[in-house]
């Protein structure tokens, strides 16, 4: 169930009292983007990188995003200044007719939903996760790679392949056999000082969390290098890391029977992560 | 606009006063499938093929399709029995929490809605209709190929390609560049006694008018096939036919510099699929 702590669950255009149209292309053709943020005591974490990714979202399908300003403001009547909870932004390209082509004149929507913060088990962050690997490929679309759009339902297929607890995620591969990403996590894969992660030009969703990864791998004297590896290369790894904006950064202990010693990587960036 | 005709354009889960819900699914990740049809004084054509088509594509993501009497009921407070409409019906996995693994109880959300026949120009059905070819290719994805999901953001892009009102339709090509369908349409081609039609196993949407267009076609002394064709096969066609529910065929004059003469293959098809 949604977080209770206030009235008000979600905001549609500034509007608390507001609803989502029928006509909305976003429920019709899954035409707009989203993006998933922590909230502490009423700031969103990380916001310049979140808007901007969210604007370059947008402006690769032809939305035009809603300002900062608008964004900010609908943040500020969801939360309250004492909580740590989430915010899930979307934009949709808004209202049209019958059919594919776009209206002439366009009114994006826009959608903030606030949930509870996940009760993530203390065991991922102490131990690690084991991870499924994912018989639901990611498909080559290189128009919306990386993007986090609202077509998601190969996401969806691969998350519905298992129902084990103690799996935590499922690793994605694209059709030629290459690791991408996780079903909601951005992977990297250590070999001795280098950090490895999937280029994201052909699929897959170019997280944030990733980004900054990359960012401040050099301050634990790791290189970071962006390229193709298979699952097998996966796992041979001497390390390897999932990562997302709302726990930072998980050590993987398993994939099928390929299992890793506990190693301080994941702990080290989550902390750096907070910073 | 939608129709005014009635006071009521949509019926969401038998309501005709009903709300989407922001947490829907079909929202929130294109987690659902729709169809379009013709409603002639009341009754949707070919309503068993298109119910069970429903009831399959539903299947395939994994949601029970609701009921026929249900549907039926929704359109018969939407439609009046003296009009010609079109009824677009959309099936939801409904609402879910944050994260891409549905609700271990989930609750279907139907949406149907009215709108008016489009005006077709009359040069559609006596001239026929001169074709684009989209840059935007169709992705490779087996498990949601042949489907009316709600993914739809490469037929946007595709369609947001042109603006020429004298284009009527764009012909999309698969990665491997072989001609899949157009943006709303399914396409054959003619040579000599056989009609050819793209296989859907790998994308692409399996309408309705293809498969009738297939079953009807020995009546016209053609043989069919469905086999993989690149665009310079499909220039070299005695002819070029687009299909879809609502104006069943047209012939395709002209793609690129390649013209077509006047054929009668496609008048033939529309009087046949309106029997």
């Amino acid at each position: 169930m949604l977080s209770m702590q206030n009235k008000h669950d979600y905001i549609i255009n500034g509007n608390l009292f507001g609803t989502i149209s029928p006509l909305d292309r976003g429920l019709a053709y899954g035409d707009g983007v989203f993006r998933t943020l922590k909230v502490v005591n009423g700031l969103p974490e990380q916001w310049p990188q979140q808007y901007q990714t969210l604007v370059a979202d947008c402006g690769a399908i032809g939305i035009v995003c809603p300002s900062a300003e608008l964004l900010m403001s609908d943040l500020t009547q969801l939360f309250t200044p004492d909580e740590i909870a989430v915010a899930k932004i979307i934009i949709t390209r808004g209202d049209g007719e019958r059919g594919f082509a776009p209206p002439a004149i366009t009114a994006p929507m826009r959608l903030v939903i606030k949930s509870p913060m996940p009760d993530y088990p203390d065991i991922n962050f102490t131990y690690g996760v084991n991870l499924h690997v994912c018989e639901t490929r990611m498909s080559y679309q290189p128009k919306l790679a990386g993007i986090k759009h609202l077509n998601r339902l190969e996401n969806i297929l691969a998350r519905m392949e298992w129902n084990d607890p103690a799996i935590v995620e499922g690793i994605m591969l694209d059709m030629d056999d290459s690791v991408i990403e996780c079903t909601s996590a951005n992977i990297f894969a250590r070999f001795d000082d280098t950090l490895i992660t999937p280029s994201l030009l052909k699929c897959g969703i170019a997280g944030i969390t990733r980004q900054r990864i990359l960012d401040i791998a050099y301050t634990f004297s790791l290189k970071t290098k962006i390229e193709a590896f298979d699952l097998k290369k996966l796992l041979s790894a001497d390390e390897v890391i999932i990562c997302n904006s709302l726990y930072g950064a998980w050590q993987v202990r398993s994939v099928q029977n390929k299992a890793w010693p506990q190693l301080p990587l994941a702990a080290a960036l989550r902390a750096a992560l907070t910073i």
